[in-house]
């Protein structure tokens, strides 16, 4: 898995302590500073997407990290490469979209735009941390509990509907093409958990979050399927289950936190051991990090 | 000409009072903050540039535009996105050339890695403002004296050689391919300059800042193309005056400071009117906006 062995490379070469997390914190600035991508052909399909959709997600994704880092996002810089045939009305719905995402609480401050065979997106967010926990993927502790902000699945299911050209239920669509940024939820971890904690966004799926945060900070995460909500109508999907456990780009927040902590859905618990630990359909299933690998998307094998 | 169109689109949508220098001003964090995109084929050729060079430019033009502010640089972030048959020895090459760039006393700490058709690059650079004072292009004062940091010219001399598949002068397509932003000169006047006054990297070309600046200032700038310094060799190309001018990708400063601030070379004074006027071959040539904008390169004519 290429990506994989890229970052190894880059972590080694680079030697850096913030290479990790979604989120780098710059605690001498009191900022943390985040930046994701949108690649036609790989992350959207042209067709599948409206510019107002594709900005309102450019913006959101990276919202998003912030909020799970339990930072307060503020600021934002686009970068976009477009070919030379785009008319101004796709710029004008792009930006329309990235500024409904910024819903009045962010500042779009700056970026460039240049030309490009196919659409490129690149967002860089900086989140404020004052008064703020701010969390890792490498802190999560034993006996502490596991929750997620809300549903796994519906975004999945949506693509699944478009990529098949069927419009029904447009709630899973809606899901996947105007996802929500868990900005609330991740405040309240922020300002309300007083010890190291770990959080991350599901946007590569549910799985990968769990396995990644168990992996990063050597503990099991033991997580009872049953426990984990979801839209009552996936069910209607093939491998639906597989649906809720690595759809991915539901952009919830998965966190382990100390048991008083009072939000969200607790999921499961922090135990001693490594990797997560499922109960499922009366079995349980051990996923250690290869085996979560081999199961979750892949960008390089697209 | 689409870009600067789109742009104002943009501006008019966001209605943002950061956008329109390259780096935004972010007063209540103490940074300032940019974003610069390197896409294949547009901006540099795979078969011209090595990984380590375009890793090196890559940061290299960030820098250059904190630089040019008169913050200090800190820190980066960048985005990749690469075809899936590239290998690990690619991106080590990518990662030095990046880490040779930061020279040190810039961080890299974080980003994000996805496929694409082609290479495409996208860099955020943060910098630090205390005790500097920050320049913007809309700040050139009646009074004050135009500067550079440096020699024009030579950049635009490399890119023409390479193009043309010739390897002398050597020191031309080095300047090209490993250009050097003037952080020091940056230092400087963000240290000394104690009133407003308006600075930019010259990536797109002296003309083009120079212009940029009058036209955002309000100010006509008097230049004597004489006083330009540029390496003397360069009068052996073809129309040397305009790679001097046009050329672009020197990464120089061009700044409007007080009379007694004392470093680099007077081209010129900041005077009442509109635009640039230029001595140049004992004539006055005067270009506004529309002159310039036709003469330099456009992105979207590539």
């Amino acid at each position: 898995m290429k990506e994989k062995e890229f970052i190894s490379t880059i972590k080694q070469i680079l030697g850096s302590e913030y290479i990790g997390d979604d989120c780098a914190y710059l605690k001498d600035l009191g900022i943390v500073i985040t930046q994701d991508s949108l690649v036609e052909g790989v992350h959207f399909k042209k067709n599948l997407i409206t510019p107002y959709q594709l900005g309102y997600k450019s913006v959101m994704v990276n919202i998003s990290d912030v909020s799970a880092s339990g930072a307060k996002p503020a600021y934002l810089t686009i970068s976009i490469s477009l070919p030379s045939n785009i008319e101004t009305d796709f710029i004008e719905q792009f930006y329309l979209g990235c500024q409904k995402a910024c819903n009045n609480d962010v500042k779009i401050v700056g970026g460039d735009i240049t030309s490009a065979d196919k659409i490129y997106i690149s967002v860089c967010a900086i989140g404020t941390t004052e008064n703020r926990n701010i969390s890792s993927r490498k802190s999560a502790k034993i006996g502490q509990k596991v929750i997620v902000s809300g549903i796994h699945g519906s975004s999945g299911a949506g693509l699944k509907l478009l990529l098949s050209g069927k419009k029904e239920p447009e709630k899973f669509i809606k899901s996947h093409l105007e996802p929500q940024a868990q900005t609330e939820f991740g405040k309240y971890l922020g300002e309300n958990v007083k010890e190291l904690y770990a959080a991350m966004d599901t946007s590569d799926g549910l799985m990968d979050a769990l396995s990644t945060i168990a992996n990063e900070s050597g503990v099991l995460l033991d997580i009872d399927f049953e426990k984990i909500p979801y839209d009552k109508e996936i069910t209607q999907f093939q491998n639906w289950q597989d649906l809720i456990l690595f759809g991915g780009e539901d952009y919830q927040i998965v966190a382990t936190v100390p048991q008083d902590i009072n939000i969200g859905t607790t999921i499961g618990e922090v135990k001693q051991g490594l990797g997560v630990n499922l109960k499922i359909n009366n079995n349980y299933i051990f996923y250690d990090k290869q085996m979560v690998e081999k199961s979750i998307y892949n960008h390089f094998s697209n």
